[in-house]
């Protein structure tokens, strides 16, 4: 194959990513986002938000590490967040994932898209926090909105969502502040365990 | 409503595209393409074709203008390609959409994003031609994948398809060239029609 035609096969076979479900619903309730719709509305929040980000940012590079971040799920699937057995073999699924997937394109862009994303992974770039900030940020706004559908039907305790953001203040303290207004609201309206 | 607020209002807003569904559908046929979806698909393919844009693009401004395109169509509806009496009204009631969707951002944030979605829609600049390439190719693409599924449901003909793509060439030759072969191939195969 040459350069444009791995170029093509990368480009279609990341169309799966539109049929992996997470479990947060649309702000209308409908029904469950796909992992394309989330790395979308977390790359226009990244650019609107840039402004709270704890310590700058290259834009561009997290604009393209939210855009692709979640490519593996293709086939490593949507783990939840609160799904202890399936976290504890996330890693071995997804770097499998990662070298099939991004072994499509040609050479230097497998390499940039790589990077990119075990830069997420590794969560210590400036670029990594905030992008990961985001990602934690975007479904808990979409939850708040729909009244906590998603954290009732999976009984969601307060220090779930506290351990998993364990270093959101690293990526923006002013958003994460925000976050916690929303955690407390909604535990005062029984829709996380206050536990 | 102070700046945050109104950033936080016009994200959730956005969530709504997810529910404007195009004429496309996905490579595997089960469903048809959301205006999210399409954004995010052209986000990634702009970053990595960019290499054949006919003139040289900033790539940031390119990719927040595909992430963007679309979100007039939460009030103003997805206008088929193909569809003349649509196309008739469809300008103004992008612009009144526009209006009102940017219009809920903080006026520096309302007017760069005004300024993306007009240079977009004038389709004059490098960045907007390379932007209307995509726009044509991603879902010319995803119709091949199919065997031509939606062109025959429309009984789209090859002038239509010539006409829209008037100026691709001047986004890129080179995947204009690619797009004519496609279009060939699935008129051999009485997917679009010869006329």
């Amino acid at each position: 194959m040459n350069r444009f035609e791995q170029q093509m096969k990368f480009i279609l076979e990341i169309d799966k990513v539109k049929n992996v479900f997470r479990q947060t619903y649309l702000a209308d309730g409908n029904r469950k986002e796909n992992d394309a719709e989330h790395s979308w509305h977390m790359a226009i929040m990244a650019f609107l938000l840039k402004e709270y980000a704890q310590e700058e940012v290259d834009i561009m590079r997290v604009v393209l590490m939210v855009l692709i971040h979640d490519l593996v799920e293709i086939d490593a699937g949507d783990t939840y967040a609160y799904d202890l057995d399936g976290l504890q073999t996330k890693r071995e699924r997804e770097v499998k994932a990662a070298e099939r997937i991004f072994g499509l394109l040609p050479k230097d862009q497998e390499e940039q898209f790589r990077e990119l994303w075990d830069e997420f992974e590794a969560y210590e770039s400036a670029e990594a926090k905030y992008a990961h900030m985001l990602d934690n940020f975007q479904p808990l706004m979409l939850n708040d909105a729909l009244d906590g559908k998603s954290w009732k039907e999976h009984k969601v305790k307060k220090s779930q969502i506290y351990s998993r953001n364990a270093k959101t203040m690293e990526g923006s303290e002013k958003i994460w502040e925000y976050m916690k207004d929303l955690v407390q609201k909604n535990i005062d309206r029984g829709n996380i365990q206050d536990e």
